[in-house]
């Protein structure tokens, strides 16, 4: 059996702690299962245990482009699937599922399982799903769905209404999508089940959707056909079009933690970061990414959350409207995880014609930068701590804490850690909202050798 | 009539706004009573106020060296008596009677006034006061009060219960201090004040007592020998040894603005800085100095508050609990404001043996710092814009937007704005948090004149 993650948008619910630059599936806040002192993501917490479950060699990222950099810092190097752009899930599936037949050895027979990349769950999960092998065997249906025993009638998750009872699995009579409270309440004494949003299925299955789309299962031609392939979901696509579907019951804990109120539930500890939580606040959380301490004074069923985007303070109960509010909100992401690092911006001072930022960045140890240059602006780098080697038009020099140096517009340079290495970085110049970024080479063979 | 206004001490509970270097009198946040769209500083109101009613004249402001800046910043050059240290009220009201006599030409048969400089009030309230010459000359008291009329049986508030009653005051009968819910009714029933703090008397009084302490009515002397005088207050020392005491009615608004939940009832609007306050939140004031936004969402009766020092959420009825709370934070202040400008304070980066801060300096137009050096670490600045005149080691340049410059350690340098001038400030090498600055002087003609 393979299995396709798959890593949804940006998560504009989880604001200030998800951007553009950092979705809500790579925050750091939960417990891993079998240590659940340390923080994890969403993420890699689905990872370690897919890595239990002995699967993650046969598993495959769908992700933006934009993802890569943090999944490969948060789970090092593994396979992914790259949407050109966002075009909903039917499109997702066929690229990931042609990366499986492609570049892992899929066959067209080979059962794959498509799941989430965020979901709170136990391993137990992993285990339902292994067994939904034999069960597309037994019950020659073309599509098995993983079903969670519901803990409480709720109105935001999908339905599904088993029909008759076989070993190990149910047939599916009908799907309902969040339904009113009694409703949800009948589903739950009927026997329902809430849709984790797991498919299963061979692949060929996929293979035959294509070809009304003039396409076949190759990784290279649906990246490059990508935009002829329809914004539809796999639901409308496959699943409505498919009679012959069953569901394997997971009886264990199943969450979306999508919202801050579920989110918090789950967390490691009441706070994250400097706060200081008066004796008489009651069930309440805080979240700070920011170097300064944060006080609450009793309030109750709260969460307040504050990163270099912004400061969050919301009843839990109303914390999933945030959309809504932070639509109007339109700033520039302060806060950048790359593969290399991070970078938080410390200041942006905007003037008539040109916008001055000062950042702190970060480099990890071993990863180094492209060659390239700015045109419009000089840089001014002072080192906090850590030591790497900079190359500026081929001439090579270390630099460490205490040391500065002033890179001017137009001189190509590059960077190379050597310990873990920070530094402030002033952007002086005709700076603009805009990216200014020249690059040479990623290839840092080719760029040490340079002035030698 | 001579007007000691006594600016206290540093205001803990308006944490995040007040903090060693930012006393909450001077936070801008209050309408002036002339203009109620603009904001100020409660010392600005009460300022503005007594000009109003032609008394800043024959009025000096007493407060410790720390608040000099500030109080220059907000109103100019206005006569300061500068306490060498904080010993209380009795000191505090000596030292400024000895200003007023040797600075301000006042006798000992004159009547002086003391009142604290962030009451919120109208301005029939200086017109109350203006009529207590009067009332010291017809009652032959030796000490007049000013009451107000209270509006609620505040738990929290002294009151005074008044004796006979005369054309235009009261004898005293009693005091008394924060009473009860039941008492403070009692008291309003029988007629009683709330005590605003302002005591009248003639001069004189103070130069008996301070023979108690060997000392006379002489600025340098008491400036000189403060540690002498005792850490007691007015009201100890003066108020309770006096029987001849008569109260002032003023029937005009009167608050102690100390705590969020009363700043925050006379704010200029509901949001300060960048805030989107979700229309389910009801009764709440966001605060923000910082450059992020701040969201609230379903949270009633809150104040939200942020600055570069740190971040308050609190329900308003709490929020007078706040000292409780902070005093575990013992963080640097991250924001100064000065005579000459501000200092922000935007990373802070520790190490084991050193501390390297960045900073983001403003010098107001035609300012200028001392001529100093400093012996541990270098400074980089790049400036973000305005103008200003730099001297290092004699030698005279210009900075301007985009122009930076390393500052050896040992390296004496001084700056002078031209315009405003803004830039960021490294301090690299071996910062501590303690001051490493060693002034050779303040003049700026002796200053500009060197090396040329």
């Amino acid at each position: 059996m393979f299995t396709v993650l798959l890593s949804g948008g940006s998560g504009k619910r989880l604001w200030p702690l998800s951007n553009d630059l950092r979705s809500k599936q790579y925050i750091k806040l939960l417990p891993y299962e079998y240590d659940s002192g340390v923080r994890c993501s969403m993420v890699q917490r689905v990872w370690a245990q897919l890595s239990d479950a002995g699967m993650t060699s046969s598993s495959v990222i769908c992700a933006s482009s934009g993802q890569l950099e943090m999944i490969h810092s948060q789970l090092g190097n593994v396979p992914i699937a790259i949407e050109p752009d966002r075009r909903d899930t039917f499109p997702a599936i066929a690229l990931s599922c042609a990366y499986l037949v492609d570049a892992m050895g899929a066959k067209e027979n080979d059962v794959v399982c498509i799941m989430p990349v965020d979901p709170f769950v136990e391993s137990s999960y992993y285990q339902s799903i292994k067994e939904i092998d034999d069960v597309l065997q037994e019950s020659s249906a073309d599509i098995a769905l993983l079903g969670a025993k519901p803990t409480y009638p709720s109105e935001k998750y999908g339905y599904i209404v088993p029909g008759t009872h076989y070993q190990g699995y149910f047939s599916v009579e009908k799907f309902l999508e969040k339904p009113q409270l009694e409703i949800a309440q009948d589903l739950i004494n009927q026997g329902a089940f809430w849709n984790c949003g797991v498919f299963c299925f061979r692949i060929k299955i996929l293979i035959e959707k294509l070809l009304h789309y003039g396409l076949a299962l190759n990784y290279e031609e649906l990246y490059a056909n990508y935009d002829k392939l329809p914004k539809i979901s796999f639901d409308y696509e496959v699943l409505e079009k498919t009679t012959n579907i069953v569901v394997v019951p997971y009886e264990g804990v199943w969450k979306d933690l999508g919202t801050w109120n579920t989110l918090t539930e789950e967390m490691v500890g009441y706070t994250f970061g400097k706060a200081h939580i008066s004796n008489a606040c009651k069930n309440t959380h805080v979240i700070n990414e920011l170097n300064i301490p944060i006080v609450t004074l009793g309030v109750n069923d709260m969460v307040v959350v504050a990163s270099f985007d912004g400061i969050l303070v919301a009843d839990k109960r109303e914390s999933s409207n945030i959309k809504d509010v932070i639509q109007d909100i339109k700033e520039r992401p302060m806060y950048e995880e790359r593969r290399w690092g991070t970078i938080k911006t410390l200041d942006c001072s905007e003037r008539p014609n040109a916008t001055t930022l000062t950042k702190k960045v970060t480099i990890f140890a071993g990863m180094s930068s492209s060659y390239h240059y700015h045109e419009l602006y000089d840089e001014i780098w002072a080192v906090l701590r850590g030591k790497a080697e900079l190359i500026i038009d081929g001439d090579h020099r270390q630099m460490e804490e205490g040391s500065s140096i002033q890179i001017s517009k137009g001189q190509k340079h590059a960077v190379k850690a050597i310990e873990e290495f920070e530094y402030i970085e002033i952007h002086l110049g005709e700076t603009s909202g805009e990216v200014d970024m020249n690059r040479i080479t990623f290839d840092w063979q080719e760029i040490a050798s340079l002035g030698k």
